[in-house]
């Protein structure tokens, strides 16, 4: 329990109503639950702040005219929400310690203050950082170095040399560290190329669920300092992302696309091979990306869904384009000699 | 061993031909196996009823007639075709009991019918149903509850508080519960929103190898009765999906999506986030929703394949559209004052 | 360290400058590294070569005439240098034998020359191979096969009764013969088609991490000899891969598709079920296939990406096409009798 004036003084919000009411935790505003705080920042959504049950609100200045329950004024309402939800989020606590089920190679280090869990394999060379939290069945490979305050939840595997940053996390199923998809036509079938570079991850990046990063053939793949990926996502060989960018689910990069700074890159988009993006391009979700991109910038190529027999007129329509074009042409011849009699 | 009459009671089919035919299992009409039952169900395949080698076959009362081998007849071939296959498939046994392997902690309740097998980590306040099944390597955290009957098969990771009803089956690399992906621009950088909802799936629901379900950030991310999840799926935080939905391989479902009931959804869809999508509706594969759709329905946006050549040219044609109109145009202005003269 | 001299021998590379020059690793040709080996393939990169710092180059013959330093030349550069890249790359050893972590069933036969990483899981029946590497935590089924020298490494999973071939490679977190996605629509709900076949992987193929491949319904999946599969790819049940294609990250395949020898599938592609494509096919990045394709050919289908504001209209004006061609056909009827009078 917290209440609103010592979430006000310690998140520096304006506090409108009662400083002594009493928080339980957050809730949305609808339909909103007693003694629980919601957020406004979506405009979409203002229409639910009349009949919500949330006890107070944080939202922004404009919105709070129009609005005379309890509230935290906030510059950036979703910013605020954010920070203010984590005073009421189950901390993320575990046991120091090496459970006995897990299985560390001698020659690996590991920072007292981190956690092991049951099942872990951590090989030869691995240095674990001070209050790095190794989940259930995790697979640390040689030589592996994870900073600080990172997390890898259950699953995660991380291969030979692979870099984490500190205050990182990496969820399950992720692999970060596989053999590039690198092979050259021999006369008998495809031979491997050898994959020998390693993947570095910066501080502060988020790695999603089930999503897969690589290694670089000579040189590393590299993911900046605050890049968020999320689930599902397939980082080819050699990338490069820039700092602060996300990457929604389901996107795929190929091989030595470097990415900048500040990008957003939305679901489902895929980005071909040795090709640059600036930064800040803003990538629609469902983009196929074929070229190099300037940035800052917003692109995209998706199609919307259509209702399937407009969808099927549509492909039809579009095939009868070539037609369209010749019809043109000669109307356009057929008029000319009467415009210029 | 069973016998064609035998079939025929139990499952309520029409049987022509030797009540006392043996029967070893099932097989495909091409080239069929002596001794097995084959199925027609797909008129497509028809024409392979004539050479099969099958002992006998199942199918409709239509095909039945032009055929003139020992046969079931079934309303819906497809379905008393699955019904009896199950009779030949081997049984999902397993022992009983924890595997001494496996690290249960001793604040889980594991059902005495339940199976622990090698490997699998089951955290503190975990609640094992009657008969469940719990693969190798699975991971569970605290305080999931798993209803009776329900497989997890090998390394399913399903995160703290996760529920799964009863009659559900987890394919292999599943991850349930990870994080959602909830992030707020901060002055340096993103911020972590926490996900404090968790993933309520209900009775019935099957989900797909290295499938990805994130938990809700407030509220919870939903998966409703029956409904049946392939490989390699995303379900962002928060999202709804209806009762008996089933939704194909590589489908990305983005956050707050709210998908109605008995909906297709295509293998390679990708769903926005914060709409919704009626009962009823079928989406092809490879198809983009960015605005709700109305059910029932079918809507589609795909680009079928062409030739290389071909699709270079209908790109290239595409981006001329702009130049056409005004090619249209200028010719429509041209022709009025002729017409009207 | 290996000398230049010795790698032309061993390669059957023609040399060009001192044999005796020591190199003791590979770099890329920017910026390149004293004492190391480059290579040119990529004509795109070419004017690098005049600034590159390693000590030398393997090229093609047009290249290495415009070139001084010393060389090695060969018809197939890129080839070349992935087998000199394995004279250089660590060696993948392991230790031979059963890690005591490890749960081997007594019924499972394991090769003495194989490694049996910790934390893996072998069920009874299985026969694993000589000098085969099964990593940490992998979960290997009942009466699976894996030839000799295959490699699955971290935390993959084959399921019962899967068979691999030998030198096949498979990356973390693939899962193999999970349940194929067949469902028949029952009064009550879906149910479950007993998916009884397996999955049968020839020799030499590599299968990317995260991928899944699913058993067969009542036949095998086959995946064939030298085929490579990238990361996050989705095989569906029956599907059937012809020797030494290669397919990219994040293709999906629906359930008994045939795809032939040799044909590459760019990443992100989509192909529908129970039709054919032919041998040496090429599929472009991004591209839906729902018919038969013939081979040898080139398909492609994706939409490149614009800036979004040209995107949108883009997309408007392909909306606009069913009121152009009736414009343009009233056109051609006004035009008509002017022509003929």
């Amino acid at each position: 329990m917290i209440t609103l004036g010592e979430l006000a003084d310690r998140y520096q919000l304006q506090l409108r109503g009662d400083a002594q009411l009493q928080l339980f935790g957050i809730c949305t505003l609808t339909p909103g639950k007693p003694g629980h705080l919601g957020f406004l920042s979506n405009p979409h959504y203002r229409s639910q702040l009349a009949e919500t049950r949330a006890a107070a609100v944080i939202l922004g200045a404009q919105d709070a005219e129009s609005h005379d329950g309890p509230c935290l004024i906030a510059r950036d309402p979703y910013l605020a929400f954010a920070r203010v939800a984590a005073a009421f989020a189950p901390a993320e606590a575990f046991d120091q310690g090496i459970h006995p089920s897990a299985v560390v190679d001698p020659g690996a280090q590991i920072a007292a203050s981190a956690c092991i869990a049951p099942q872990a394999v951590i090989a030869a060379g691995a240095v674990i950082g001070e209050r790095v939290y190794v989940g259930p069945g995790c697979s640390i490979g040689r030589e592996v170095v994870v900073g600080a305050d990172s997390r890898l939840e259950a699953r995660v595997t991380l291969e030979d040399r692979v870099q984490v940053g500190a205050r990182v996390r990496i969820n399950p199923g992720a692999v970060i560290g596989s053999r590039g998809f690198g092979l050259a036509r021999g006369e008998a079938g495809w031979e491997e190329v050898p994959q020998m570079g390693s993947v570095i991850i910066g501080d502060q990046v988020e790695i999603g669920a089930n999503t897969s990063i690589d290694r670089g053939a000579i040189e590393n793949t590299v993911i900046g300092f605050g890049a968020k990926i999320d689930n599902q996502v397939q980082i080819a060989h050699n990338v490069s992302i820039g700092a602060h960018t996300a990457i929604a689910a389901c996107v795929g990069v190929a091989g030595s696309a470097k990415i900048g700074a500040r990008c957003l890159i939305g679901g489902g988009a895929g980005i071909s091979g040795h090709l640059e993006i600036g930064d800040e391009v803003m990538i629609m979700g469902f983009t196929m990306v074929t070229k190099s991109l300037a940035g800052p910038g917003q692109y995209g190529s998706g199609v919307p869904a259509q209702p399937v027999r407009e969808w099927r007129r549509q492909i039809a329509r579009s095939r009868r384009l070539e037609q369209l074009e010749i019809r043109l042409k000669k109307l356009e011849t057929a008029m000319k000699p009467e415009q210029e009699s």
